[in-house]
């Protein structure tokens, strides 16, 4: 058994119901895996990790005295948000980028770095939710990402994109409070959707457990430095407070 | 952190596609759960376990060349095919048998057997699948239980049912090459079904991922000791088999 890459976990005792998650929170490359063939500046870019995302997940996580799990590892090696068999796993290439570490993966090493990062990481997530689910308290999962505001050459106007899995709830209560109590451009599924194969955490994490779940993008132009990101947490909090509390309500209307 | 039950895995080096789950493989009580209050009668009833799934289940194994992974402890400490908050995780009660030990769980000792027998168990068998999964294996999960052929003082006239969860094409493959090649009275989504929450394995580690799966219940009179559920498996190995590979064709063809 080779290292595992363990998922940090930040204010395990909560008293929240939001659990956070950041599969992309890291550019990390471990020793193991060189530089990938890359030049630093695609290891530093959008395909590397969402910049800007961990800095809103913390933020989110003081102000919504929440949980927050993140992956220490670049998605570059193994992206977290992918089964083991999805070609985003371990992609050959991210939008423009062709990456020459991952150009000719075999079984042996897709098998290592499953082990390595994808299964420390879904099973560290899993105790934290599951030991919640025991305590009774019902947890609430929430994924941070960040997306580039220029993809394959066209800029992107949405702003602030909330993508649902099978359960349209909390995303679509968190995306009608961002139009209503913020100026951000919010819209549903977007920049991408389910369809695109992005949902795999709540799909995962969530849907089998029947919990409340939704994942966040926000654009990382809009988040840019540390105050920005601080800024952006502030904006959302009550927007993610607020959808928490309305599928409640629903739940117990119900 | 307590004594953790990890699962028993089998023939783990299978080079077949299936592999086989008993959640309910044991009636063992772990000391520090002492007798949960009941009489031997009632410890080795099948509320405790599901008598000879197990047996059955190797025989499987041995033919098919399959993966076995089962589950060390009785369901009355921890029903390894529920979720934590599922009242049927813990039972107060299960068909006319109250289990005193069960009476008056509080949060804590939820969060113990969770974390001493659910985790482990769901943990170990995530851990066969995805490193199938990223081999380019593609594992069929197979859930294989039995059931008491009286309940609440009804005969059952089912002798083997087949239930599925969001995916339907291997139980109904299963069935029908059951009622064609055997003479087991067979019948889908019986003597229960998912709509009754007994999916929760299928709905974990195989929905999610895409993979093949299907649950199999057979009436326990028919496999009472080791020779009967030795014959069981002779005869419904190839019943899976041709199942398996009719959802291969039908995927091909898709």
């Amino acid at each position: 058994m080779g290292q595992r890459f363990e998922p940090t976990i930040e204010n395990a005792d909560a008293k929240g119901r939001v659990v956070l998650v950041c599969e992309h929170a890291s550019h990390a490359i471990p020793a193991a895996w060189g530089d990938l063939g890359l030049p630093e500046a695609a290891r530093m870019a959008h395909i590397a990790w969402d910049p800007g995302a961990l800095d809103v997940a913390r933020g989110l996580m003081r102000r919504l005295d929440a949980v927050l799990v993140h992956a220490p590892v670049s998605r570059l090696v193994y992206d977290c948000n992918r089964a083991p068999d999805m070609a985003g796993a371990m992609p050959a290439k991210s939008e423009v980028f062709d990456i020459p570490g991952n150009a000719a993966i075999g079984a042996a090493e897709r098998l290592a770095r499953t082990e390595a990062i994808y299964l420390p990481f879904h099973t560290g997530l899993h105790g934290v939710l599951m030991r919640r689910v025991a305590l009774g308290l019902r947890p609430v999962v929430v994924t941070v990402h960040s997306f580039t505001p220029v993809y394959f050459g066209r800029p992107r106007a949405v702003e602030f994109g909330v993508i649902h899995d099978a359960d349209p709830a909390l995303a679509m209560a968190i995306r009608d409070n961002a139009a209503r109590m913020t100026r951000l451009n919010a819209a549903l599924n977007a920049p991408y959707s389910a369809a695109d194969d992005v949902t795999h955490t709540l799909r995962v994490q969530a849907t089998p457990y029947g919990l409340p779940n939704a994942m966040l993008e926000i654009r990382n132009d809009l988040i840019a430095d540390a105050g920005a990101a601080d800024a952006m947490a502030e904006m959302l909090a009550p927007v993610i407070n607020m959808g928490v509390a309305e599928i409640q309500k629903q739940a117990r209307a119900s």
